[in-house]
């Protein structure tokens, strides 16, 4: 505690030093244009609001990541900041959104199919959306780069086809509407999420993409010129041998192009051991052939292709984290060369300039927090920002900060009289204990076992001692300390909607919708055991390593989504392709053969008949509106019978048929999710490395530590695990105060009770919550020069060093 | 040139130097007593011939990487020395192989059925000399260690239970011959391939597997525990819902058993889109169930085994190097210590006892080339070796030493006059020109199109000209030249075989057994275009990547055939337990149905009759031989249709069957095939990484080249790739001199005709070539000080670094 008093004190030192006197932040708000005239009086020259609004929006893109080289005017940086601004940048994405959504009444629509002039009209409603972002952009960023930019020419090519695809859509269906006129240009809408500014992580995720491809290429062409040999060895060995045949009496590898196609779908395991039966009970001998097949393009290639694509994946997201660290630092020194004063001998920013920057880029907060930021930065204590210290304002920007009344709970601000009675005391002290955990994880398990054995009527005891504890662990955590641990948001979601749906099945009874409100109140009720993840956590000795495990599903969370966007684009791509190709060729109308109208067999199309695809009863996977199309296209990636499910509308189409889901193949499965597998890879190992480092943490959080103001922040102690077991106790309410000594264990017991203490607090992360790529920004900002702002050059070669074994 | 000449003028003076005055080896070799008389005369203690014994067989374990803590005393050394003799190391293989093979002719054999006492007494004569093996090593080892040695443990303990099961199966067979007599040893022989000494790379494979496994368990148990979860919810959501069956009648998700095994198969996506399908049809909304449990079972958590698993094969690769360098460091200061004088004030081994000892480790080597080993080792050339020189003898010891005049070809040697003649030498010379290379590539590229049309007529002109080629080069470049490169040593087998077969085919006819030669001429016809990707490799632009990846999968395979070892073992084992319990239930006879005896339909039982096994035609996919079982088990790992596979063998006996496909799959396909793919990433990213490196190489070499005493030294040039692209031109028989620019273009020109000069040369091994494992050898041995001998833990931790971009 003296500590913190020393701490205190200090602040408080370096506040009359620095010219100003009060720590009561409201009192002084009113006081800042006087202050202002006191410090006019030092020799720095006075800054115009543009060059200040300029700055602020360069520090403003630092922080975000942003980077747009827009043009420094004044009335352009206004109009850049309004380009920005949250309703026209979610305005974007719900146009988006609904140019997307078309699909779904556009001609095989999902339930309602609206009128051909409906779609259009809103898909050009869309356009126009997209064509007045496009000219905002073009406005405020500078012509030059604009122009180069990709990007920038997908989008009004996009444009430009989809309004030519209007037109000829709307004369073809004039001219002559019974030859089923097609709009093509429906395949590029998802062109919209990569391609505006706004969709920063699926464009990286599609950059990555772009340049694994070369790399992968070679290895490619190795490996299909291996399926080419292997496919010829294929047709001489078995092709003259004409009593081999599939056992429906398919053609056995009797032409070259069969063979190749057969051969590729083994690659993909999807048709083994079957192409081997006939060979094999043939002779023996020839399963040599198909187990060498195997081995080499399989196993080898594969893993080779995975490799490589993982390689690959590694260096761009270092060049990734280079280049975006050396962007941000140059905005900021831009930013620092505009509002630089000469003082003394040194250019530095001014107090004065720092509030009428601050009061740019964070208008809601008061003058007294303004200072407290610039003392954080501030690390020498003049009051003046040197360059580098500067640079690390984007840093301290996206640490939150807040006054320590804000951590009262809800109730004892208001009432706390009885929030401090002697009673609530009691509860809030059961409720932290181990003991109060332990028996509700407990009360999971027995609940796991009520619903093992059906005794679904027990369920609603279940419900209200889960409400319970949530209901306490508001009342004694408060709302906002509540909110921040991942399982207690997780129970609220499942026990609330479970009490929801619950109500909605006692209102309206049960059987009025087939079962539907009772399987999503199963489906909660089940969802309810995943604490028990949570439990194992805490409980389980080697918990370091399922805490690495649980940290990285966590963690990747977001990234996830990133990568379910990435394939939804080509999801969205195939669908529309799909339904143009495949759309109606095939109908599910059940199995049940005989009653069915003879029209209604063999999913409504009479070439399916004897086929493996009607045999597997596959019918319901169609391409007759986008979700089915949908799900089809998740079971190509899954790989599993894809060529049953390509054989049949290869049977309704053509053999040609074959390169819409080879395509696909190659894409999604072995690029996309080989991407995807290295991304997972990379995080695990990342995070892996992290949990074994001492701390890891940027020069903002090192001073917000030293000066103590910290709040959430937990030593991480690799030596003393013990601490991170506590993971469901609510422990990060409780700042560790300033003992810098993550050993000393006493450290729980000397903390006071901090809501009672007045002041301003930083939350910080623990570091086991941060974004891995938040700490590969801290990571290299460690290695670089404060003065680096890297090489000019956009392809940053890291220098040679010598391999090391960790380097490797 | 003129920096040979210095060079050679160097080596020269330090021989002066060092005392001695020759350099044509073969007159000096009996020089070589009086030498040692004069040595004497200075201050050194003699060495007894045990100690030098003693040090000798240190400094082959440690080039040879062995790790026996063997007894010092002379008779043990020698009979060490006799443990480690190639007839007794292939004279262990040979009975492992034997005691292996028993399966062929054991009870279900694959042709020849021995008597069972034959096997029986195969099997004691193998076990007598594992006896025999196991107490020579006990002999030779030191007590304590040999004990505590779990290897040792597992052989006799295998042995002792071999024993047993021999004595109860002739009891059993004897008392009660009907009750079909179990030989229940035979899965544990495998064990004799991991536990005796010598199948080190096997053991260390192993071993990572044994390390490995801990750290996935925790992976494990999460996926585990989420697929109770899942398969919860599937028997909540879909057992009540009586309508809903398979295609086949199969009940669906009626029971929790078979809801966790249709979910667990799903994860290996061998059931999908099947499982999926009666729910799909009943309602669309159930799709989402499984797209939800393929995502986070199969996506996210078997993306996270791979990670877990590459994470610790990385590490335990890293701490195998380690432990491996130290230890070797480690022998060689223990033979330091034995032959160490004092001389001045420094202990050194004298060139008397470095005699002495050479003699011992490389008796057929002569005088000259012992001296210019110590040269090389001799790094300040007082002809006296300090121990941090001597530290680097085996290293030297991996370095092949010949002398010039064996660069001669051997027709060069034999008959000079016709081979140095005016026409041979313009035949020399085009062999040697780019245009022999591209027409012999452009010939196989005809060849691809004469085997594609069938035109097979042709096919002995292309033998013909093909053999000419080999003939031709094995001309020019002579027998050593020829062989060392890997397309040469390709070609003859291919084209030899061909030949063989050929005539063959010729002198026995075609049709006698059934198109057998004809197949295998058809195969090794195809193989020859495999030869193109050599020429690919030449020719494409951005060749190094092609070198990359061709490097990869050429290095990789001495390691691969480590994890066929691997494979084999886990193999064997269940192939025996599977002949056990499911030999002879299921027998191929053909389905041509009706012709057929009722005995022998549906694969000979009449259980199977409408099950997907038989109606998939896998009645040849049996346990009734272990050829068969093999072909199964590689179908199980492949994994697809592995779900009907196993239902096959359920069906016929019972559903705990599905106990061995299960543990099958786990240990296989999850665990090994991981370590596989895992072992396959670190190759190519460390070859990758290496490409791009500046020379990494060793200490030995670093001096060997500064001599200018290499042959086949190719500097590795990444800032110029042409240097690379001539692989296929045996620009490896020439030195590149002492250049040590490898940016002077002018290198090949001014190399001399190397044959006619005269003396000693080392074979450097082009970087590329190199093993992994060297390579990290050398980069570990690059990191640590001269002097470090290691941790005296065996667990050695790297000291804790800060992480950078470069090191995660």
């Amino acid at each position: 505690m003296t500590t913190t008093k020393k701490d205190v004190q200090f602040i408080n030192i370096s506040e009359t030093e620095g010219g100003e006197s009060s720590t009561d932040g409201e009192k002084e708000e009113n006081g800042k244009s006087k202050k202002n005239g006191d410090i006019k009086t030092q020799e720095s020259s006075e800054k115009t609001d543009a060059q200040i609004l300029l700055a602020a929006t360069l520090v403003l893109d630092a922080k975000r990541g942003r980077n747009i080289n827009f043009k420094t005017e004044e009335k352009f940086v206004r109009s850049y900041l309004f380009y920005h601004s949250w309703y026209l940048r979610w305005g974007l994405y719900a146009f988006i959104t609904l140019d997307l959504s078309l699909a779904f009444i556009e001609k095989p629509a999902v339930s309602f199919e609206a009128p051909y002039w409906a779609t259009i009209l809103l898909e050009i409603l869309c356009l126009v959306f997209f064509v007045f972002r496009f000219c905002h952009a073009a406005y405020v960023e500078q012509t030059s780069s604009f122009w180069k930019d990709t990007k920038h020419l997908i989008v009004l090519g996009t444009i430009i086809l989809t309004v030519l695809d209007i037109i000829c859509y709307i004369i073809w269906s004039q001219v002559a509407p019974d030859t089923n006129p097609v709009r093509w240009s429906r395949p590029l809408r998802p062109l919209f999420i990569i391609n505006f500014s706004d969709g920063k992580q699926v464009r990286r995720a599609f950059r990555n993409i772009r340049r694994t491809v070369p790399e992968i290429m070679n290895v490619l062409i190795l490996f299909f010129l291996s399926v080419l040999l292997f496919a010829l060895l294929a047709l001489k060995l078995f092709s003259k041998r004409s009593s081999l045949e599939y056992p429906n009496g398919d053609p056995y590898f009797k032409n070259y192009w069969d063979c190749i196609w057969d051969l590729y779908v083994l690659v993909t395991t999807a048709n083994n051991p079957d192409v081997m039966m006939p060979a094999y009970d043939y002779s023996n001998w020839f399963a040599l052939f198909f187990i060498a097949y195997v081995i080499v393009c399989l196993y080898i290639f594969m893993s080779i292709v995975l490799a490589a694509i993982y390689n690959n994946y590694k260096k761009n997201l270092k060049n990734e984290i280079r280049t975006s660290v050396y962007s941000k630092r140059r905005k900021l020194n831009r930013a620092f060369e505009i509002l630089k004063d000469k003082v003394g001998s040194q250019y530095v920013i001014t107090q004065e300039t720092w509030n009428r920057l601050m009061k740019k880029i964070l208008p809601t907060k008061s003058q007294q927090q303004l200072d407290l930021l610039l003392r954080i930065l501030d690390s020498d204590g003049d009051n003046v920002l040197k360059k580098t210290q500067f640079i690390n304002l984007s840093d301290l920007l996206h640490v939150e900060l807040t006054e320590v009344t804000d951590r009262q709970t809800f109730l004892e601000h208001k009432i706390p009289s009885i929030y401090n009675h002697k009673v609530s005391k009691a509860i809030r002290w059961l409720v932290r204990t181990r003991g109060f955990r332990w028996s509700f994880d407990f009360l999971i398990f027995v609940n796991a076992f009520f619903i093992a054995f059906d005794l679904d009527d027990a369920d609603m005891f279940f419900l209200i001692f889960f409400s319970l504890e949530i209901l306490l662990k508001l009342y004694t955590f408060g709302p906002k300390g509540f909110i921040t641990r991942f399982w207690n948001v997780f129970d609220v979601l499942v026990i609330g909607s479970a009490v929801l749906a619950s109500i909605v099945e006692i209102s309206i009874g049960a059987s009025s919708e087939e079962f539907r409100t009772l399987d999503v109140l199963l489906v909660l009720r089940v969802m309810r055991l995943i604490k028990l993840f949570g439990s194992i956590q805490s409980f389980r000795n080697q918990n370091a390593r399922f805490k690495v495990i649980i940290m990285t599903i966590v963690n990747i969370g977001p990234s996830i989504l990133t990568y379910g966007g990435v394939i939804f684009v080509f999801y969205y791509f195939y669908a529309i392709i799909g339904m143009e190709v495949f759309g109606n060729k095939i109908h599910f109308y059940g199995y049940n053969g005989t009653d069915l109208d003879p029209l209604k067999k063999h999913c409504g199309n009479p070439k399916l008949e004897n086929s493996n695809f009607y045999n597997n009863h596959y019918c319901n996977n169609n391409f007759n509106n986008i979700l089915k199309a949908f799900v089809v296209l998740f079971e190509l990636t899954v790989v599993n019978q894809w060529h049953v499910l390509s054989s049949g509308f290869v049977i309704v189409t053509h053999k040609a048929a074959r390169v819409y889901f080879f395509c696909f193949h190659l894409t999604c499965v072995v690029i996309v999710l080989n991407i995807f597998t290295a991304f997972i890879l990379e995080a695990f190992i990342l995070e892996y490395s992290l949990q074994k480092q001492p701390r890891l943490e940027s020069v903002v959080e090192a001073k917000i530590k030293e000066l103590g103001l910290g709040i959430g922040l937990k030593p991480v102690t690799p030596v003393k695990p013990k601490n991170d077991t506590i993971e469901l106790v609510e422990n990060e309410e409780e700042p560790d105060g300033i003992s810098n000594e993550p050993e000393d264990d006493s450290d729980t017991e000397s903390i006071p009770d901090l809501s009672l203490e007045q002041g301003l607090r930083f939350h910080l992360k623990k570091r086991s919550r941060k974004k891995v790529e938040v700490l590969l920004h801290q990571m290299f900002e460690g290695e670089i020069d404060a003065e680096d702002e890297g090489p000019e050059n956009e392809d940053y070669e890291p220098r040679k060093r010598r391999l090391t074994l960790e380097t490797v």
